[in-house]
């Protein structure tokens, strides 16, 4: 790692303000990887992948599971995804390791672990050896993990200088959420999106004027109809057809940054990471099947450039602590009442805050939730309610609608609801619990995550690796030398 | 499948009386695994090997993951491990598809989905091309994982009829924990050993007999000097100089395995299932590791024999739902904790439950309970104890001690102590807590499990596949078709 940075210091002194590297050797004879998809499922572990496999399977009686794309790639690898300073990681460390190949520091945005010094990511490099650049997630574009492909922060909650870092990468389409604090934490500077349009880039509003686009208009920046208030396109559980799932703005972005020289595209699903920090089964695992149908997308491209395509699917983490089987099912699942859940848990919060401040504005019975509860769930219909459910939920109801705490200790609350909203938490932890699946956690967890490959250079991901390893192996593929991953000196 | 049932049919009815396969055609000139170890981790998911890597790393400051012998391994790949008729699987069917490649109904050992047809293992297809054969676990000999390599049995608890069907196999080397039910489930059938004996067995009774062996004194049984009332040998962690670790019995039967025509081994990491199933990281680890040990040991006679061995590691299921994170550390973990636990939960259980009978015979109280616990963890000496901590600490010594249940619902109940001891699982359970591991389960998961592959054939490990593929390419590796599996018609 040493040698590399070395390299990279020399590099950077060399290639300033021309923004090429000069290490763009060719290592070998072997077909060059001309086109690069490069998936990351956020908090995508091998539980969340086999419980979409296992929800997929519950309409055929002879399986068990029902493989992905992803699960049919012929390369598997693991990959670690610790932190410099922290076994279990964050979306910035671990998208950094990802990006440009380097541990760093928790909360780290395209740095080293000490937050001195910029690393040059493995898109920056395509981007350099002429290929065109899709960076493509379901959160909004200046997150940590489409960030790390672009900007260099300490802090990854300083979304108004990395929104501002996004067009200097000269990177030809980022999509399909917003900007978040597109005029900084409190509104009063100059609007991001302005300063990326006077930098060359056209905004596009929408999948009407999206999906119309015969050809790339210069550089983009597409917006899906509908965002929330951190930018983020809705979860594909809520979509309306005004929304874009994120497997036809895939199809979409493909063709439009298909070109001679190639092109590198990352895609994220971003909101795989927020419904399991929620505990929302139903939610995650919809979201893990609809990236899977974004992998089918690059798929279908590959079999028109089969021996110059490279496909990788990974994940920054897993989150949740998701497993395949819980207390109270024992030996048994049911992930087909997974599909009894009808909006995220987001959603069901939403609904939840609107009948505290309505209907329970001056107080409220338990038995009065359930028409709100039957609307977007079969709780208590289609699935029956244990004694011990029932106490759950009323204990969710009087917490949230009374503010009547059922015991004092701030850790138990903690253990029961984590800082979600109490009664759609319980109400979508409760079916996740009756499909079959458990958590440990509302935050992250420190297993090692799968990698999956198919296309050039395949062969490198099988085995036990670091994440530190795969853009590497990326690098490689593309015919570009590992050692110019590069301090850039900004 | 079908096709290989029906040569199955075929080649039993030639076969009759034989023990010979027809089909032991070489597939190809590749090197043939001579020496063939088979490692199953029994309950050992990914988890279970990540905690010990993040275990043995607590010690060096610099990195936060130390490999195991099996994580350097240089193929990879994943298996579903679900049975015919259940997502989640136990011992018996897994160990089935492991032995034989066949899915079958849970509780079966080595038998078809109907319980009706026998079905021949890769140990019995080794002993019948000439090979020596050794089948080691921690647990009882005739548990279900060791059982699917010799016996066919609708139902796994039928030990006595499974040991009865023991020493039919011809199998060199039996060990190292006993017979359970030896004389029946009520004490008053023929003793399994005496059969055994007269069908040529010798019992070799404890450590300093068995490591004085210099060859194979003919087909041996090999008891450990202790072993629990179920016939295991002592989790690692209880063990006294008297007792083998896993890693020492495999060493010195590898040496009395080591013969001319080579030999297939499989040895079952038995008690990481019972741990987990315990909830008890610290025992789970230790376990894990001692197992690792024992592939150390291969390594080393690979060494000798680089072109003609085939190491394969993987698990029949994970057991637990065992997370690197839980709700209460959130982002942190702190491994060196386990250190703290002196024993198996299994050991407390019993020093608790003598407590109960002595010292609690006319009632105690909660106070008195912490010289015991200090005596054996660190909880309220060098680990704190939160409030939270202390009202579970308390709720669980009053069901213990005082038959207090804290609440009527038995769902309740099952979640905090599950079937064990409510007490031990509970000081047990937060040692992991504070070590930064999560639970979801008392029983097992549905996650697919790693597939660890060096030596001959290894790249045929690669990818995702179902577990009933696994024994196919270990019968390639040693030269033997597949189409041989068969039903042997007993």
């Amino acid at each position: 790692m040493l040698k590399r940075i070395l390299f990279g210091i020399a590099s950077a002194i060399l290639v300033q303000g021309l923004n090429i590297p000069l290490y763009s050797t060719d290592l070998s004879s072997k077909p060059k990887a001309k086109y690069v998809f490069y998936f990351i499922g956020d908090g995508m572990g091998l539980a969340q992948v086999s419980a979409a496999e296992a929800f997929l399977a519950t309409n055929n009686p002879q399986i068990q599971l029902k493989s992905l794309h992803m699960s049919n790639f012929p390369v598997i690898g693991l990959s670690t995804t610790y932190a410099a300073n922290r076994l279990i990681t964050c979306s910035a460390a671990a998208g950094t390791a990802l990006a440009s190949g380097f541990k760093t520091s928790i909360n780290t945005i395209g740095m080293d672990a000490s937050r001195t010094a910029s690393l040059q990511s493995v898109a920056a490099m395509a981007k350099a050896k002429g290929m065109k650049v899709g960076i493509i997630t379901t959160v909004c574009i200046n997150h940590a993990t489409p960030a790390v492909f672009y900007a260099h922060r300490p802090d990854r909650n300083d979304y108004y200088t990395i929104a501002l870092q996004l067009p200097e990468s000269g990177f030809d389409l980022f999509g399909y959420g917003g900007i978040k604090d597109a005029k900084g934490e409190n509104g009063d500077r100059p609007d991001a999106y302005d300063i990326a349009v006077t930098k060359g880039y056209k905004i596009i509003r929408g999948q009407k004027d999206f999906l119309s686009l015969q050809e790339l208009p210069g550089k983009i920046i597409v917006l899906n109809d509908r965002l929330d208030e951190g930018k983020a396109v809705p979860f594909i559980i809520d979509q309306t057809p005004q929304d874009m799932p994120l497997s036809q703005f895939v199809e979409k972005s493909i063709q439009l940054l298909d070109n001679p020289e190639g092109f590198f595209m990352m895609v994220e699903g971003g909101l795989i990471d927020w419904a399991c920090h929620s505990n929302d089964a139903a939610t995650a695992i919809k979201e893990v099947i609809d990236l899977d149908k974004a992998i089918g997308a690059a798929l279908d491209f590959m079999k028109l450039h089969p021996n110059e395509t490279l496909i990788v699917v990974t994940a920054d983490h897993e989150t949740g602590g998701m497993a395949m089987g819980n207390a109270l099912m024992k030996y048994e699942s049911n992930f087909n009442l997974l599909s009894s859940q009808k909006v995220s848990e987001s959603v069901l919060k939403k609904h939840i805050n609107d009948f505290r401040e309505t209907k329970c504005k001056d107080g409220c019975q338990f038995e009065e939730i359930f028409p709100l509860l039957n609307k977007y769930t079969d709780l208590g219909l289609n699935i029956p309610l244990t004694g011990f459910d029932s106490i759950q939920l009323k204990m969710a109801f009087e917490t949230s609608m009374l503010r009547k705490i059922p015991f004092s200790e701030k850790d138990g609350i903690y253990l029961l609801y984590g800082d979600e909203e109490p009664l759609s938490v319980t109400a979508v932890k409760m079916i996740s619990q009756k499909a079959g699946i458990g958590w440990t956690t509302w935050s992250h967890s420190g297993i090692p995550v799968p990698v999956r490959a198919k296309g050039v250079n395949q062969e490198k991901f099988g085995g036990y690796f670091d994440n530190t390893k795969i853009p590497e192996l990326i690098l490689e593929a593309m015919g570009i030398s590992s050692e110019i991953f590069m301090r850039d000196g900004k």
